[in-house]
């Protein structure tokens, strides 16, 4: 009967300090969203199939979790699919659900779907956790949370700067100071392929650019040659691949580069207006870098682009990443309805401030303090004390068992209660608390309101 | 390619207002959860078939919601079983992890798990969302969430003690005044049973009992009668049947009729403590009642179990339940453990909640203040406002897009904003704001300091 417990590769356990300090991002993100006038949804777990298949690609489509139908689910499946092994086939047979693997789609569904609910523009967030089957690796999980907020129904460069000063202020925050926001238009990459007469090439063109960090100016414009873009158009690249200076210098060059690419001026014209915006906002702790090897592999993007760097000397990939699209509801029918949107990663911003030991002291599992039980005349005069405590906001608990106060000074140590509480027979008679500092290890003598004034 | 979309039977989607309330309910049990020294844990989503299968009855394990496997997971299935379409063999082969059917069992394996870095008594809380596969219905969902707190490692009755008073603390706060808190103890059912000769038909007389509520004595006995539970015992039932007072006179009548049966008396004393404890300590809104019908369908339950009742004159169901289980871990092969916990049902409360009209109005989805977006001049001006708004702690946005003003009226009044604030060409050279009050209509031309401290 008994088996040696164990969880699915990519899945995680959290413990009660982990999901303190999963909570403190997720309420600091949260916090935010809502003073920016995103307002939470929540979408169920699981979608149709046909709302998640066939919207992230032939790969996204393996990496969707399926459920397998309830009852007598192998009856009504075709014989010769079933003979043939032939999974393509007989999964769609067997299974109607599917776990959610974006926030993205479910948000789409859910515009669509509650489109005469809705007052438009409307600014949505949502943190929930998203499934894919992907290889387990350090890093990469099987279910993790996604934290999206998105304004669909309006076409103002407004929104983009608010999500420039939202990643501020949530980075800041979170005390992650230098983070880098990239940002980029796709109207600027499909200026340059234009220019060097690439429009038909342009994911094989934005693919190759994004390399340039990993891999080199000689490598990238090697694959851009395989990919059969002219060497002659290449060369029109260098001024890219060699940029220089601030956001502004960047943006006066590309200006000059694009003259001729009336969609590439008008990605300027936007990332001029952002710029301008944001410096007379200015950011706090961030900085906004205009990075024009930035692609973003989502074909669903049609303007601006981000990603968010993590701050300087941390290995990490990008901590954030979004972009607006100005058809992603036409999937479900609904046309024409521009969007914006911004994801945090929570996991990676976890690792980044745990490498980084920002987590404030006061993210803590335990209680505030525990109550030594020593029998039980004693422990039902402290149970009195603990119920005021707690009234007042100190997390309290008495412990349970009258055993060794060795055993119990242990169980707070392990939980790290920084504050202990004895009272045996001569306190009780005083009316008075012995007041024990964990860390310190100092004694003091109290009355209880001395202590609750001090503890809160 | 467009399809009408839509979701799952037995799934919801939560608007932003929904969300917001049901993250009020689920905020207060928290609350209260950490004050009470409950730490938090999550568990993942999907768990290994073996760690969920077999441990809820059969009709249990045809409510679980299978996960296929992904890849070619039709290879390697038994040609026989495939043929002859047998799906609980076929299921196994195909589908190695499943949803959460609850949070007691993950909860169970975790304990297991991780026993090595637990400090026992380990009290942990729980609130994430589970799956069943049940046939959905009013008030009955495919995915719901369940608010947990189990303590394991401690034998202390005082653990009892504090859970009726946590759901006491609980629903005072939500205003859910005079909830009934029953509570019965599996041992005085093991003693009545052994009392009328039925020791070995523990199940069948619990459940019968359990029906007195709804179809009254005479069919409890008739029913008793059919599962072979001889007249002579039932009839010395009478006085269980007739039960009158409070907690204590029940307890006194109940002390006399299982004077013979040594484990009635032992669920006699536990009860007794609790009460008197409970008497000392009091309860602030919710009643401590015995109900002695009380039974609770799952068999892990050994001493007290808890049900919570709905204020009176609310059609709903338990609103929590819970107990005591001495040997919950032995499944994963941890054995002696002694566990007790509550639940509290969210979906069960928020509609109770909602019924009495008892959510506050704070309890809202939008923000605090619209700006009105006059034009490109004044939008820029009012921009800077809205970041020393959102830093003073305001919820505060400026519409977008220049649009009619009356549109834009409109948006605040559909979002229930409740103050809206309008600065055009006048207002910035006066350095002023215009407040509008969205209940009272009335309007107030205010410095933007003296807004910000009659809106914080």
């Amino acid at each position: 009967m008994a088996q040696k417990p164990s969880i699915p590769k990519g899945t995680r356990d959290f413990s009660p300090v982990e999901v303190q300090r999963r909570q403190f991002i997720m309420n600091t993100i949260k916090h935010h969203f809502e003073h920016y006038g995103f307002m939470p949804i929540e979408t169920p777990s699981f979608e149709n199939s046909d709302t998640l298949l066939g919207k992230y690609g032939e790969e996204g489509d393996r990496l969707i979790f399926k459920i397998l139908n309830n009852g007598q689910y192998l009856k009504k499946v075709n014989e010769t699919d079933l003979g043939a092994k032939n999974e393509s086939k007989v999964s769609p047979q067997i299974s109607k659900r599917a776990l959610r693997y974006d926030l993205t789609v479910p948000f789409a569904r859910y515009v669509v779907q509650h489109q005469n609910d809705i007052t438009f523009p409307f600014k949505r967030y949502q943190i929930q956790p998203v499934w894919r089957a992907d290889r387990p690796q350090h890093g990469r999980f099987q279910e993790f949370y996604q934290c999206d907020a998105d304004v669909v129904g309006s076409d103002s460069l407004l929104q983009e700067v608010e999500l420039v000063k939202l990643y501020d202020a949530v980075f800041t925050d979170l005390k992650l100071e230098n983070c880098t926001i990239k940002i980029n238009n796709r109207k600027i990459l499909a200026g340059i392929a234009q220019m060097i007469g690439a429009q038909d090439q342009l994911i094989d063109f934005t693919v190759a650019l994004d390399k340039l960090d990993k891999i080199g100016v000689d490598k990238v414009k090697e694959e851009m040659i395989l990919k059969g873009i002219s060497p002659i158009a290449i060369e029109k690249l260098n001024p890219v691949f060699s940029l220089q200076g601030d956001f502004t210098e960047k943006l006066e060059v590309m200006k000059d580069l694009l003259s001729d690419s009336e969609i590439g001026q008008k990605g300027i014209q936007e990332l001029t207006f952002i710029n301008n915006a944001i410096k007379k906002l200015g950011l706090k702790s961030a900085l906004l870098d205009l990075d024009i090897t930035l692609a973003r592999g989502l074909n669903y993007y049609t303007g601006c682009i981000f990603e968010v760097a993590a701050p300087a000397g941390v290995k990490m990939g990008s901590i954030g990443g979004g972009g607006r699209y100005d058809d992603l509801t036409s999937m479900f029918g609904l046309k024409a309805v521009s969007g914006v949107g911004i994801s945090f990663g929570l996991d990676r911003i976890y690792l980044v401030i745990e490498e980084l030991g920002l987590f404030p002291d006061s993210v803590r599992a335990g209680v505030d303090v525990l109550f030594v039980n020593f029998g039980d005349k004693e422990s039902e005069y402290a149970m009195d004390l603990v119920f005021r405590f707690r009234e007042s906001g100190i997390k309290s608990e008495l412990y349970p068992e009258q055993v060794k106060t060795q055993k119990q000074m242990k169980y707070a140590d392990r939980n790290e209660i920084p504050y202990v509480i004895l009272i045996g027979e001569d306190e009780m008679k005083l009316g008075s608390i012995l007041l024990k500092n964990m860390v310190s290890g100092e004694q003091e003598l109290l009355k209880p309101e001395e202590v609750i004034t001090r503890l809160k």
